[in-house]
């Protein structure tokens, strides 16, 4: 692997410029246009065949191996979260409101950087690696994932393996996480509208206040997973957002909150959208208010094929070393690669990004969160080890 | 006041056409261009000495009767609202989210009629009438009365008696409320804010929620006005506005809210103030997050001076009818002609607005209210009759 | 009025020895049965006529004045509160949660003084006076007034004029505070329940927690007041006991809590019923679980009357002095003399029990109240002025 | 096995009438004086050496096999619970407010049958077997295990293994539950108490409402379990009880509320303890109350051994049938079998008692909770069989 770790070298001060120029012009989902058309020129510059427009601004790349041999899927997000970043990094956010918090910008960078370093090895490739770039995948329900299946990436050569990453703050540069069988959530996204009547808020008995009915919902949606889901499933409720009101001395007539639903245990999500709406429907009622609820079923959980889970456990135990390789548990968190993990042979990797000496390790899509650049040859090693292997010529 | 009557009539197509004009072109406080544009040109039109620019876009017009005698202030107020008009009039607001739904057109409409009619009348009246227009109304705790006041409006000549009107949907068209001592409330405006820690939806234990805490914040504030008031005082903390958190899927980091206090019983502001910082803070660390408010200090209540209130009621009485006037008690609205009330003897009256078979009654501040526009010719003719009244020469 | 100085002072340490055993002997609503025995007794020895068992454990002593004249009826309450006294006076309550905490010793022992003190002034006397001594007055709805009247204690003779008085902690001693129509507040009572599913705490989601419903029904309930009553009316909602719940370990499944509404503003009880039941409703089915509420119309409103009323202050600021008659405006206490006010000339009055020097002022149904015992002899004083007034002979 | 089912059968009819008449005579945790003299009287009758007052009202039964061998606990549990039952049944209990809800009759009954049955086995045994009987199983954390333990049960001769049997109304009668590891959740107890200041109940702002508090705490308790664990972890906060205030007419001065909390993950504790504490402080300082609380750290998890599982699953399945062994995971409910399984081997099972056709599975210490007796020779076949495997005479 030596030989490896040097290509890395070669092509690693590249791959950081392009991360922190993505870093820096981040674009939100369905939105990718610039980030979508700098991968495409990577891509090229690759060698690579490239198609483009795939479900939005989604890209593809295929690289040839000089011998036949199996199809394997890499994939990386590009689109950035309508955040306005506080990390204080030189290369922080040129747009305001938008920041890549996600770690999207790290996926495409290294997925760029595999690129890159395979077309190096295609004699030692037997088969074809489809390198998919796609958009929106923060814009649950659509994501840009099913669109570009809908645009047929799993076919043609039909797809024999799929591989995933995703940045990870409770894991150390240096860590790869491995899970099988489930290993993100259900994740629904829901919009709540609760309606009262303006008034002049000096005289709240001639309005009915909104807000007052709101605030006694949100409170309450809390007690669904506090008291009606059995304490061994785990289930979130999480409103993201909340508007509502005109001015300081008007009643508050609408407020509009959004929100997402995490369900890690199959069969509770129409459990929970009955709770939902129970909470909202009486505690509207209690307060002479009327309360609507837009539910919409978002991304599967992922899950990871067992076999292929354990085959790159062992090869990354061999090629990277035991102490990188990391089991870890079915996590709330939600992820479009579900679709493709339902349909072929899928393996979905937490790549471990907060620094070894970190004194606090930020979550992802908060505001200030950092993560490592020393996670990028890393996963890029990684990947290209896992893609050499599984499309290593049988002899 | 046959007489007046037909005065009257001969000026209202055109005032209302200008009160449509105003209410179809709002401008928020202090931005009040075009209408003191129009107040000027119109007060010109009818003969009056005009100064504009006074304390923003607040304009003065002074009527000079045409015989020695006292100085009377008729005031009216200019500012819309940031609200969405949904009155479905035909002529409705052209500027989305701007909405005179305070009736401020009306009141500014009024007076034109009564300079307009007045202008006629200089034999009949001994003194000075100024016409004062203010901006900001709306904007406490810095509205424009103070301003127009520091500009010297209640000086050379000083003023003896000044009169406002304000259209009322408690009351009947036809009908003028009255209350002699405190009418209106104290109005003092706050700022709040929750701050939590953002992080990925899925995850709520690794971010801080300050939608939670806000929620509870919200609830909990309600039981300084249920439980902490004497129940004979009358208090009200509404809080108008909320906006909070970024996206469906980021734990909400940072909520902010507004809204206004109401106190129609002298002393309780600063006990009021301490129970909503007490209710924040202990809220706000119940929840891990942080609580902040800023509360300013707004308009003092109006204080309708007694003898001349009656002199005012004895007046209507006569000139307009029995019926038509109504003793009316002080409410919890706020009104900056309190601080013309503080320094010359005043009466703030109430203009009934509702048409007599209404089948709804919309308060102040409502997106729908519709004030039946009956009440402009009733309103003029009230001032029209004051004016003459207290401006008659003595024999 | 040295005279009567000396009569009270006569009478004073018998009586505060009374007041003193009936405090630490205090009897439940509908059980003053030793009480209303000592009342009888005293009553006799002072040389009245007397009635028991009116209306319960009601007494009714008769003193006839020498001369013929007008009824007047002069009225006490005996029963004591079910609290824990708290007070450490050395002649604290014997009975382990039972409590004088409303002064009704206090209101005896001054009517008995009065007894005893009038009975030597018959000479004086022009007419009959009626010495009530009423049971349960705490025990809305069912008080013991409307018992006693129905038994027919404002009959043969017609009683002309009442009078009552009751301790007051926000008036020093030394004071009666006087209130000219509406005194105290319409005084209801309601009973809720809440009503889940009991199950192993261990298993929220296999029970139903009637406690998280409950509390959040408490919660909302506040913003009746807080929202939905004009502000400038005064309205009171207070839950005073609560009981849930079987064991620690065991899903709360029914929730039983008792309160009181007390209402200003005549014409709000069926709103504020109205509005408690859509709370109630609305929350429990957000909670999935149900709610009832048993809603018991109580005492209406003390109605003093006008001429009466100044009458007594007239005859008070003679005989008793200018500063010790205060003014004082309704208050949202219930009483059932009301009862005796709707259908007689009433007055009801407060008499000032904290001593000049007090540090805290703690409000009556405190279980740490003291009542000043100065206030006993001057209660006496003003009583006995009062009747002497009103029952003088007209030369 | 058919012998076995023979033996059963004959023992059957007096082992039921054992189970009602304990069910029907209950008693309170360490109050089981009837109980446990019936224990003793029938361990006796079936010719076992017996051991009273061990840690209370334990009971020790030693049933010596007539081979040397290691030694087998078999643990049963005798208390009731303070509730009110409700079933119906014939046999309900005869005393008011305590109630057989948790089968603690059952286990008895069967552990009986099982000294019964096992008592005509003697040849077929090798070792010994130490049936216990233990008082206050639901009297965290001072259970009746700690104390008999402390007696020495597990000494003399040191017991090789335990076993103990649950009644388990998820699963239908004829099925065993089985879990390997830790089964049961670290339950720990509180108290809660908010002190505000008592007042007459019409004037909320001269006391202040500690039950407002209350219900604040208890909603925002709600919010521990939803936003601040990991929702992969297993935490269940519930407030089973409540008291407070005097009287419907006084402001409520003392809520006190208990509960449990029950902990899957190790190493919560100290957080839930601090959270509990911060929900409390900060609620209670918005509110002007105070806040105590009280924690007591309870039974551990039961931790089922690895090894013993396995050879109870395998006795299980050959004996009884493969059917009738279910897999389980952990649950939250608390037991204090727990400290029995930190010093020997144990096992501890979940015993199906629910019939096959149950409409409604209604949970322990639900009032209405009914166990089908068709357990009990059930479990009684399965203990006897694990018995005599476990202390099978190697040969």
């Amino acid at each position: 692997m030596k030989e490896l770790d040097k290509q890395i070298s070669e092509v690693l001060e590249h791959i950081i410029s392009i991360r922190r120029y993505i870093h820096q012009n981040p674009e939100l989902g369905y939105e990718e246009k610039a980030t979508s058309k700098l991968v495409a020129q990577e891509l090229k510059s690759s060698g690579l065949a490239v198609q483009e427009g795939v479900g939005g601004y989604g890209v593809v790349g295929i690289l040839e191996g000089n011998h036949p041999g199996k199809t394997l899927l890499l994939r990386a997000d590009m689109d950035a979260l309508p955040m306005e970043e506080e990390t204080g990094l030189p290369f922080s956010s040129k747009i305001p409101g938008i920041m890549h918090a996600c770690g999207h910008d790290i996926h495409t960078a290294i997925l760029l950087g595999v690129a890159r370093v395979l077309s190096k090895y295609k004699d030692f490739i037997a088969g074809q690696i489809k390198f998919v770039f796609q958009p929106a995948e923060e814009c649950s329900p659509q994501g840009g994932a099913q669109k570009m299946i809908k645009e047929g990436i799993l076919e043609n050569p039909d797809v024999d393996y799929a591989l995933a990453l995703h940045v990870w703050p409770q894991l150390y540069v240096g860590e790869i996480g491995l899970c099988s069988g489930p290993c993100s959530a259900k994740s629904d996204r829901f919009f709540l509208k609760v309606t009262g009547k303006s008034g002049h808020a000096s005289a709240p008995h001639q309005g009915i206040d909104a807000l007052v009915a709101a605030a006694d919902i949100i409170s309450s949606m809390q007690t669904i997973v506090s008291r009606r889901v059995d304490p061994r499933d785990s289930i979130v409720i999480s409103i993201g957002k909340i508007t509502g009101g005109q001015r300081y001395n008007v009643i508050c007539d609408k407020v509009e909150m959004e929100g997402t639903v995490r369900i890690m245990t199959p069969g509770y999500e129409d459990e929970i959208r009955k709770y939902m709406n129970q909470v909202g429907q009486g505690i509207a009622y209690a307060h002479g208010t009327s309360f609507e609820m837009n539910y919409l079923k978002g991304y599967p959980m992922v899950i990871n094929d067992d076999r292929l889970t354990q085959r790159v456990k062992d090869i990354l135990t061999e090629k990277i070393g035991e102490n990188a390789v990391k089991n870890i548990s079915q996590d709330t968190s939600g992820e479009d690669f579900s679709f493709i993990s339902q349909k072929v042979p899928s393996v979905y990797m937490k790549l471990g990004s907060s620094p070894k000496d970190a004194k606090e390790v930020l979550p992802l899509h908060n505001s200030r969160v950092i993560f490592d650049e020393g996670c990028i040859p890393f996963g890029i090693k990684a990947l290209v080890a896992l893609s050499l292997e599984l499309l290593h010529q049988e002899e």
